[in-house]
């Protein structure tokens, strides 16, 4: 544990930090821009679709009633602006909202564009930001926090629900960088981002894992703001001897922050969700959507569906009776099932009103899963019985993933079937036709302005 | 890791929650009451002489900024009123900043007023509010917030800030309480402000430690304002699978949440600083002020200073070269040398300036300190060799422990010290006679507003 203590020249924080506070938009790879444009296009589209949830409504109205209604930052698809450590707790909570948002696959599972878009857009709003300076910070953001993630291997099987406690991290350095923050600030700005990383696994289910992307958007601004201010904070909040990598985490692996720094982009190893639940789930529903697209499914002939899958899908994922539409996201059973009666798992399939058909219960209820851990987590196998006959697939990766992506025109599809309802056909066009030049823009109001 | 599972039975956050819904203001012993305006009087005093920090002018100048001046909630001794999410960052840090502050002793090392006060007060003037109601709710967080951290016996060994930590739950549950909530809603409030649960002990000696509290007496405000308003949390929060007893803490014990709930009130284990650091300090100083009693002390003549202690001193407090007034409050060479140079250890003995003192450096460079795990935290033994002659000092119960407490007097004398420079001489003494006699007030605002 006293290592770092011995071996100060690993100071893997400032090392990061004096990284991010110097690299420049021209230093990023191509790839990376294009896969910053991907994952802004897609959250704004989650963010939109998310608006209009119960829960969001009940935070909107809190946030209106405790501090009034303040033109400083635009909260998205609610013709509304809040304050700006309170409009990003809004939006990251839309963006969250559906389970819908992009997910980081490499040694995390991370929904870092909630916590780290809606930080950034609320600075935005605040200051004027071209859209280079904010394609910047974005990847920024990733790279703090995917990176904190790897650090700590432990973090995610120890319980946390790594969109808010990674997620702060990496909103946090992505508001530093939008601020301009030096060397100095933004180690600051990730050691106060990081001493407010919280949210619990216990919560999946609930209102509250939503909150955690919201609340760590705020977090991660407030980090920012503080640290252009002066305020300060352990210079090792990483990989100090009581820092993140140890107090988060049973494993601690501090050099890994800095691993490959600059060689290589984390926000390349961001997936984007063809379907509207955890991305664990994501090959099962492959699976079956290929086996249901063989001819209708009478589910009453169903006589066995049988599933081998990473165990990362039971200990996620693993709820055999949802209750609601919040938890039929977290449930293997439920998403097998609608996969196969609709061949789609959207927003449509995780509403509370599926959660309880009769006709996906008594589908649900058939299905078996077999752990097998020589499975990777973009992988399954399934096997249905229907009517006495038996219909196999196998899935090696699931689509939305790394090796498997969702194609540029998938992505624009699914954005437009969210924002479309909520801000209109043309206007949904003109967001898709700028964040796909976002390099050009001299003021990121323009986006807000449009999605507001 | 399942038998809560296995035994829902447990269900220890309801069973806690059942009853901070239920307890009635008659319900509370008078000693509890007592101890409650000993802990509101220190308090205020506390926040007035915190409200003058340098790193309070930053983060206040940031909500001002952020938020404008909104007259929701009073920021004690600032002239100034903040939103109701806001005010209690503000007043949370300012009631922590100096290491002032009340200190629970038992089992946790909680300064449990600062998130439940800060977080109270801005609720009081959001929505009128008794004096009654005021101070059951005030021992309503802190049973939520001291027993969550007996349910978790790892947690502060584990590295975390627990005034961030507990103080969020405590500071929930509190405002739940202040807010009226019904059992099922107050299951929600800890649920929610758990899962906001943050602040990490490498933070020390960094103003972030300040900010932890203030950060939790918010996330408690949103907690009850949120779970009034229907949102929801786990309803397991601190015993669940990948709850807080076993995420944020290596040992688990749920069922001391419990431990004869109703009958002993944590309130009455509170402890009232008569010296302005870290409370396992204490002991060290008395014995040293002891010593230094017996004649002036002249620090070149001073050739050995032998501390005995609890291996807490060095965990919490080993800085051995405090660079910052800040710094120095968590320094037993500090501490040492201070008390016996001053006969006391108050806001002057921790400043920038003596932490940088040449006698002082001189002096504390002299302090040998070996650890003895048979002693108590509020215990010490001190030997010190001045011109050759030797001189002894046993101290088993610091003062301002629950063995050794601080007379009301002493809290009066210590409060009026710190409200005078900042309210002048009559508003402090009319918010000490109100304090006393907080039962018969039918609007806290009249409170807040002589602090304002």
């Amino acid at each position: 544990m006293n290592e770092t203590r011995k071996e100060p020249a690993m100071r893997v924080t400032r090392r990061l930090c004096d990284y991010l506070a110097a690299v420049r938009f021209h230093d990023l790879p191509r790839s990376v821009v294009h896969a910053a444009h991907r994952g802004v296009l897609d959250w704004l589209g989650c963010v939109l679709a998310g608006s209009r949830h119960p829960a969001v409504d009940r935070l909107i109205a809190l946030l209106q009633e405790v501090g009034g209604e303040r033109p400083q930052a635009t909260v998205l698809g609610r013709k509304l602006k809040l304050g700006v450590l309170e409009a990003p707790m809004a939006n990251g909570q839309m963006g969250h909202a559906l389970d819908y948002d992009d997910t980081h696959l490499g040694g995390t599972i991370l929904h870092t564009s909630s916590p780290v878009l809606a930080a950034l857009l609320a600075l935005c709003d605040h200051k004027t930001t071209t859209g280079r300076n904010f394609l910047l910070a974005y990847a920024c953001g990733f790279e703090a926090g995917v990176r904190s993630g790897q650090a700590s291997p432990g973090h995610h099987e120890g319980g946390w629900h790594i969109t808010g406690t990674l997620g702060s991290i990496a909103a946090g350095a992505a508001a530093g960088k939008l601020l301009g923050l030096n060397a100095q600030q933004m180690i600051h700005a990730m050691g106060i981002a990081a001493t407010q990383a919280a949210g619990m696994q216990q919560n999946r289910g609930t209102m509250c894992k939503y909150l955690h992307a919201g609340r760590a958007a705020s977090s991660g601004v407030l980090a920012g703001l503080l640290a252009q201010r002066g305020f300060d904070s352990s210079e090792e909040i990483i990989e100090g001897e009581r820092g993140f990598c140890r107090i988060y985490s049973d494993v601690a692996a501090p050099e890994l922050l800095v691993d490959g720094l600059g060689a290589r982009w984390e926000i390349l190893g961001n997936g984007h969700k063809p379907y509207a639940c955890a991305a664990v789930l994501h090959p099962v529903i492959d699976a079956m959507i290929e086996i249901g697209a063989q001819g209708a499914v009478d589910p009453e002939k169903v006589s066995a569906i049988e599933l081998t899958v990473n165990p990362h899908v039971i200990s996620i994922s693993g709820v055999a009776e949802p209750q609601s539409g919040m938890q039929s996201k977290f449930s293997v059973y439920h998403s097998a099932a609608v996969a196969l009666l609709d061949g789609a798992a959207g927003i449509a399939q995780y509403t509370d009103q599926r959660a309880l058909d009769p006709l996906v219960i008594m589908l649900r209820r058939k299905v078996r899963v077999t752990v097998d851990e020589s499975l990777r987590k973009d992988q399954a196998r399934a096997s249905v019985v229907i009517a006495g006959e038996k219909h196999q697939s196998t899935i090696e990766h699931a689509s939305g993933t790394v090796d498997n992506p969702m194609s540029d025109n998938a992505i624009e599809g699914k954005f437009m079937a969210n924002a479309e309802p909520v801000i209109g056909l043309e206007r949904a066009r003109r967001v898709r036709d700028l964040v796909w030049t976002l390099e050009g823009l001299t003021d990121m109001r323009e986006l807000t302005a449009l999605c507001g």
